[in-house]
């Protein structure tokens, strides 16, 4: 039983007072005012999530970016976050880093934290993030339509690349692996493109446990397919100055290995979302505006399916695992 | 370093757009609308909150209570909660047990399930509960007021005094047992009464650590004191034919004993509050009206401090304990 069959089995049911419940990057709640709360929650476990070796700042940025990264694909607006912190002793020095790095990255985007849990226990850090998105203007994974383009913000794969090296399975030198290191341990949620995407994007979602495991939430929850060029993984790309897609490191490794990182590495944290073709300047626009690089990778179709291309446009036959937190 | 100097030191600081921040039973959001959020979250470790032979269907319960219990102390109407779990291994029998604990309690709440996520790795449970209460309504710590009446609601000790049997520290027969065993294991979340207490209280903490403790919060907040009475405890009482204060087994142990559990036990989930002697009659209104027995036990004075009083009237010197998460 993988993570979500667990969840579908014991803790989804519908909702009757809540405008979405289980199963969307966020819940909404309040369907009387102008504005919506978007809520989300996170539990990062050690050996799970991030390695105990990690430096608590870069930890205390990652708790509350994977976090932002739902609200971003939401399209809301984040506003204050609960903390509940179990540790195995009170360690001044850790808690110093841990809390410095958390609050740099709530400042940098208003969100206060107001309140929490700490308790002694084994390492776990859970985070539950409030967000304001105006009533009906949230971008949901169910409302992808056929005929939509497909996208992505940044660049995949350099998160799971660095895990590799850390695990060592794989080798780069010390400034690539730095590069790559920062994708792991301190993503950037990308909270003001997925403001920029309301009234812009159809549907909408972040890449946590790769782009093609993610994806497929939205094409189930649409009930729509895709077709995913891989073009993209055969030149570096570049959008407004800054590269987008895949990494300069990234294009250093052979073609299968580009393939499984940015496909289906995980803990990358940029938006996947859909929009209409007539849309193109307006999504466009949104990626100016929000200072974040997209890009054009594929389409949703009305038959069910996600079939990944090569660059010859012939369908690519092999598997690829989404990250799984049950998963050995 | 204990709990509380921990979350002063790194994690307390000024809010500026939520209404109230760290430091209260719940956070409250939205000072626009007519109803404000009240928010609440807390972290259940095996061990330290639990015992690892509980009964699932009692831990889904109880880990839903305790947060019920912090909305309880606000006075909030309980709307929706997220779960964030992360359990060794994805095991059927147990999540039965303990999603039909959860939802039942859940539902006599109207409390809705609306998103979360599941792990692995040991045991942890974490929900964040989000109430309704009518702006400027929610019911504060910092407001006791010097000559207020000072009140528990149900009984104390009895959880506490469960956890010393599993603890082999002392023998109860097996009726006895089951009582308190049911006060440590399914607390009741004392909402009804807290609804009730809006405009009558003027202030309120729901006793999850020990009373002495609990209280203690109050009257740093509202800068007061409190003299507390122990004439409870020295005969089993009732309130609308329900024991209240000091429950038939306690009253079978030794006086020094009593005074521990009920005073400083913990795992209490009732509510402690303070209401000007004027609402005496609006206090036992609410009282029949959430049918919850409440007893009252002291008062709030304008010097600090807090004194516990023999049944003689002369204080009581020896030190109590409250509670810590922190503490071994």
């Amino acid at each position: 039983m993988g993570e979500f069959d667990l969840i579908d089995r014991f803790f989804r049911r519908p909702v009757r007072r809540a405008v979405l419940g289980v199963g969307d990057d966020c819940a909404l709640l309040g369907n009387t005012a102008p504005m919506q709360w978007a809520i989300s929650s996170d539990m990062l476990v050690e050996g799970r999530h991030f390695l105990s070796t990690v430096d608590p700042a870069k930890l205390g940025h990652k708790a509350l970016a994977v976090n932002l990264s739902d609200l971003a694909a939401c399209g809301a607006d984040p506003t204050a976050f609960t903390l509940a912190l179990a540790l195995p002793r009170a360690d001044e020095a850790w808690l110093t880093r841990f809390s410095q790095g958390l609050f740099n990255l709530a400042d940098a985007h208003g969100c206060e934290l107001v309140g929490g849990d700490t308790t002694q226990g084994p390492l776990n850090i859970c985070i539950t993030v409030f967000g304001q998105v105006p009533a009906g203007d949230a971008l949901l994974r169910s409302n992808a339509q056929a005929g939509d383009d497909l996208y992505i913000s940044g660049l995949l794969g350099d998160a799971r690349l660095a895990l590799e090296v850390f695990r060592g399975q794989l080798a780069l030198d010390a400034h690539d692996f730095e590069a790559a290191r920062a994708r792991l341990e301190t993503p950037t949620p990308r909270v003001a493109l997925g403001r920029a995407l309301r009234g812009v994007a159809n549907a909408a979602i972040d890449i946590s446990d790769g782009l093609l495991g993610d994806l497929g939430h939205i094409l189930q929850r649409s009930g729509v397919g895709a077709v995913v060029h891989t073009d993209w993984l055969q030149h570096p790309a570049q959008f407004d100055a800054q590269s987008v897609g895949m990494s300069p490191v990234l294009a250093q490794l052979p073609w299968p290995k580009r393939l499984d990182l940015a496909l289906a590495g995980g803990d990358d944290y940029e938006l996947c979302f859909t929009a209409a073709p007539d849309q193109r300047d307006a999504v466009l626009a949104a990626a100016r505006e929000s200072h974040t690089p997209v890009l054009r990778i594929g389409h949703i179709t009305a038959e069910s399916g996600l079939q990944v291309l090569d660059p010859q446009g012939e369908p690519i036959r092999r598997r690829f695992a989404a990250f799984d937190h049950f998963a050995s």
